[in-house]
């Protein structure tokens, strides 16, 4: 807790809702899990909450709302969902719209929120055991297909970090503590083992010739339910915007025990 | 696999498909996971998701079938839960029916099933780690309100086993390596710490003086879906009966990695 005697991720989500922060989450309310956000029309929740549970390895879902409650009570109980995210992605029929700072207007009592973790929250781990994580990490579209439920498919996606390969076992071990936040690596060595498109990534910028000595070391990536639920074509679909995940309350420590 | 290339898993199916075993399945197919099941109607199938993502230590769901569907493809591929299971317990509007040893008759394509791990999985890993687990286990309520969803709703139930401390130190290890079955104890010591109901254990009979030098050890139990399901009055409700849980051929310690 600061001076006010809120949590710091309270704080910053007092920021953004008053409009104060409006850029990236990343690097900020350092130690707290972040997470992916999809909202979707309760109609498919029950098909997407499968599609998760079909692919927990992506998709680990931390909290999942009643329908057209706004508050996810256990992560971050005084948060409102509308209003919290610094940036919004807005899908309609599957069409990307603009970007939207709230999305109180779009809001209505049939909506569900899932609330997904993101690999971002064991960065702090990794970097105590001695794992860099500033740079040398890319998202990628892989062929691997995922397991369909409903109208929900598609290829795994992950991300890829290069380390040596003494920091490759390292993060092996620690990722693995984290079984509820995508958990150990589903792969190590050859992107070409699991299809991983180097020519295209999803986040990270262009991929560089690897530099000699590191190795690619691959974990499922939260991503990959966002893009179901994209090729979905659901009639509604709010996610938040890529690198303006939602701040929550539960320190990322917590995540080793479920 | 045995002489006949089936795993024993398969053969275990088959001859309880085949009227042929009609017992526990308790120390059967030894080293595989056995799973609870809970069958319900379409309906009310995301609100038991969603009751089971709450209350995820108590239920991990490790599959659920599309509707309609008979088989487990990931843990069972040629198994059918109509059939494979050696006895049924039934509820309509919530009370229960006799048992039956096939659902058949009931079976209709509004049905989603549940497998949800059993606490049974890791005792082989125990009694490696020197951990005894045959005597001194029982299956109790406790009064700690579980995370409602919906109309599902209760009491956590748990699994108390008494152990030597230093056994109990080394269960805490042993399970906590099975984070997608139960994983680590909920709690240990004093059974009132969670009002764990002594004079009414609901399975391993009665509960006698603990012997001096012993400690009891409580861990989050698959009959807490069960239980939730019953209370919920569902016009329809199937679930295994007690002792005779569906038999995957997922070996046990594949849970360890998720």
């Amino acid at each position: 807790m600061n001076a006010s005697g809120m949590l710091e991720s309270q704080r910053i989500r007092q920021e953004i809702r008053d409009g104060r922060h409006t850029g990236s989450s990343r690097g900020v309310a350092h130690g707290f899990v972040q997470c992916n956000l999809a909202i979707l029309p309760k109609a498919y929740a029950f098909d997407f909450m499968l599609y998760c549970q079909r692919n927990q390895r992506a998709c680990p879902v931390l909290e999942v709302t009643d329908p057209g409650d706004p508050v996810p009570h256990k992560l971050a109980p005084n948060a409102d969902l509308r209003t919290d995210c610094a940036r919004y992605a807005v899908f309609v029929d599957g069409a990307r719209q603009d970007d939207v700072t709230n999305i109180s207007h779009l809001w209505h009592d049939d909506l569900v929120s899932f609330l997904i973790g993101s690999g971002i929250t064991f960065d702090g781990p990794l970097e105590r055991a001695g794992v860099p994580t500033g740079k040398y990490r890319w998202v990628l579209r892989t062929d691997r297909p995922t397991e369909p439920a409903g109208p929900f498919r598609g290829d795994l996606i992950v991300t890829m970090r290069w380390l040596t390969p003494e920091q490759a076992i390292t993060a092996v071990q620690v990722s693995a503590r984290f079984p509820f936040n995508h958990g150990a690596p589903i792969h190590i060595g050859d992107p070409a083992g699991i299809g991983a498109d180097l020519a295209h990534p999803l986040f990270g910028g262009a991929v560089p010739a690897m530099p000699a000595g590191l190795t690619a070391v691959f974990w499922a990536c939260g991503v990959t339910p966002q893009s179901a639920a994209e090729q979905a074509r659901l009639p509604l679909f709010i996610a938040h915007a890529p690198a303006h995940s939602f701040i929550t309350d539960l320190p990322a420590d917590r995540l080793m025990t479920g």
